[in-house]
C-alpha cells in the first residue's frame, strides 16, 4: 500500500516531529536497522516490527517494498534526516523494480543540525556536509571535495568521521584541509547527539587532526568567520556589523 | 535568565519537535519574527508573544536578552533550524555584552531536509548549502562558493534564491554552475514547504535558470549522479551496486 521513510533525528524520542510520530502511530508494520527500531520500539510498544542488520541496506528496502505490496502501511526507520545519508534514496531505486506503490519521505534532524544546536552556532552560514566513509565513495572522490570545500571557505560538517576499517580517515581529512586552512581554525565534534552519553568539545583544526573518534560522532570545522564565543561555536553571518 | 532559541521547522506546527514544542509550553515569552510568530501563535494561544519586523535581527536578540535578563524564560523562534541562517548565532554574538545568560538551542527541519522530502531524495549524498543573498556577503565570495561546489559534484542547495532587490540572482547563479555543470543536470525546486501552498518542480538546470522562484523557495541542483527515478529528485547513494 505504501512506505514512508521516516527520519527519527538523532535522539528519536524527544527529536520526533509531530508528523513523524503520527506517521509511527499510523502504520502496521516498522522496518529498519537493528538500532534504530529499538530506539523507538519503546514508544509504540503495540507495533509490530522488522529488524535488519547492518550493511543490509538493500533487502531491507525490499522487505519494505514487499510488505507494502501486500497491503501494509510500512514505516521505514533511519536516524537523523531520512534522506541524509539515509535510506530515502534507496527506497526509491528499490521500488523501480516492481509495481508502482506510494513513497512518502518525512524528513528529521540531520546529524548536522543536532550537533550544531550542542556546539552552539557553526552552520549560521553557507556549509557543505561531506561524508568520510570511502565505503561507496571512492576516496579521491573524496579528497577532491574536502579541497574544493576549504577552497569555497565553507563551515564543513564530516559524518562517517571513522569506523574500524577505517580509524585513520579523520586525520587524513585534516591533513587535506590544514593545506588550505588554518591550524588554529575553531572546530568540535559531538557524539551521541540526543542521546545517552551526548558528549562534546571544541578543539582547533590542529587538535582535531589527533583526536580519536568514532562512528557515533559529528565533525564541524569552522570557515575563516567561525569564533569561540562564551564557550560556543559560533560563525557570525555579520548582522552585528551590517550598517543597511 | 534563559533564552532557548527554537527552530521551528519549515511549515511551524506538524514540523515541530517533541523538544520544541516542550520548551515552547515551559517558555514564559515568545519572540520572533513577525511572520513565524503568527506562525505558532495559534498553538499556544496563551503565552506572551513579541514579534518584530524583518530586518530587525539585531534588536530582536537584544530584546530577547534583556527579557532573559529580567528574570524570564525567553524562547526565540525561527523557521527551520535555528542555526541555518538562523538567529542562533546572533544571539550568542549580542549575548556577549551583557551578564552572561544561559543560552540553548534546539534544532529544527531545516528547509534543505523538509524540501528533499517533498522532491524525493537529492540528499542522500554529499552537499553543500548556499545562501544567494548578499546582504551579508560579497557575491564575490557566493561566486566562489558556487564554484568550488561545482567542481566538488556536491549537491548544491541554494537558499534565498530571489528577492524584490535581486530578483536575476538564480539565473547568475545558474550561468555559474552551467561552466562546470551538464545543462541536463536534474534540479528542483519547492516553494512553501510544509505550509499552505506547497508546490514543488522538477527541472533541468537550463530550465532552471529561467525560472521564476521567490524568496519563499529553496532550490536543488543535482550532482553529477542525481536521476529522476519515478517522478523524484534522487541522488543514488550506489547500495544497490555495491557487491560487498
Ligand atoms: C549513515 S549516517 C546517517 C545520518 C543520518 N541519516 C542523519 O541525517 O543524521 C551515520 C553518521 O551520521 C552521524 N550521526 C548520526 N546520528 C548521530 C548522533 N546521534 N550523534 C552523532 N552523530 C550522528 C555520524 O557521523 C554517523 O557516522
Ligand atoms: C533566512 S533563511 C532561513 C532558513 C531557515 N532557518 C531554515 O533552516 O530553513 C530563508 C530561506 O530559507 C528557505 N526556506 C525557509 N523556509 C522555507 C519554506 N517553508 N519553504 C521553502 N523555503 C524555505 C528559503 O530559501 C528562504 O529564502
Amino acid at each position: 500500500m505504501k512506505v514512508t521513510v521516516i527520519g527519527l533525528g538523532p535522539g528519536a524520542g524527544q527529536d520526533l516531529t509531530g508528523r513523524a510520530r503520527a506517521a509511527l502511530e499510523e502504520c502496521d508494520l516498522i522496518v529498519g536497522y537493528t538500532a534504530y527500531v529499538e530506539l523507538i520500539r519503546p514508544e509504540f510498544p503495540e507495533k509490530e516490527c522488522l529488524a535488519t542488520g547492518m550493511r543490509r541496506e538493500v533487502d531491507r528496502c525490499r522487505l519494505a517494498v514487499e510488505k507494502a505490496l501486500e497491503g501494509k502501511h510500512v514505516a521505514m526507520v533511519c536516524s537523523g534526516d531520512a534522506g541524509v545519508y539515509g535510506m530515502a534514496g534507496l527506497v526509491y531505486e528499490v521500488a523501480q523494480e516492481y509495481i508502482p506503490i506510494d513513497i512518502e519521505v518525512i524528513p528529521g534532524i540531520t546529524a548536522a543540525c543536532g550537533g550544531a544546536a550542542v556546539l552552539g552556532a557553526p552552520l549560521t552560514h553557507d556549509f557543505a556536509v561531506i561524508s568520510l566513509s570511502d565505503l561507496l565513495t571512492p576516496w579521491e572522490k573524496i579528497v577532491r571535495r574536502l579541497k574544493c570545500a576549504a577552497l569555497a571557505d565553507f563551515v564543513i560538517c564530516l559524518y562517517n568521521p571513522a569506523s574500524h576499517s577505517r580509524p585513520d580517515h579523520l586525520r587524513k581529512a585534516c591533513d587535506i584541509l590544514l593545506e588550505e586552512k588554518d591550524g588554529d581554525t575553531p572546530c568540535g565534534w559531538v557524539r551521541n547527539i540526543g542521546r545517552e552519553g551526548e558528549t562534546a568539545r571544541i578543539l582547533t583544526l590542529r587538535e582535531l587532526r589527533d583526536e580519536p573518534v568514532d562512528m557515533f560522532t559529528t565533525v564541524f570545522v569552522g570557515s575563516s568567520e567561525t569564533r569561540v564565543i562564551g564557550g560556543k561555536l559560533v560563525t557570525p553571518r555579520g548582522y552585528a556589523t551590517r550598517r543597511g
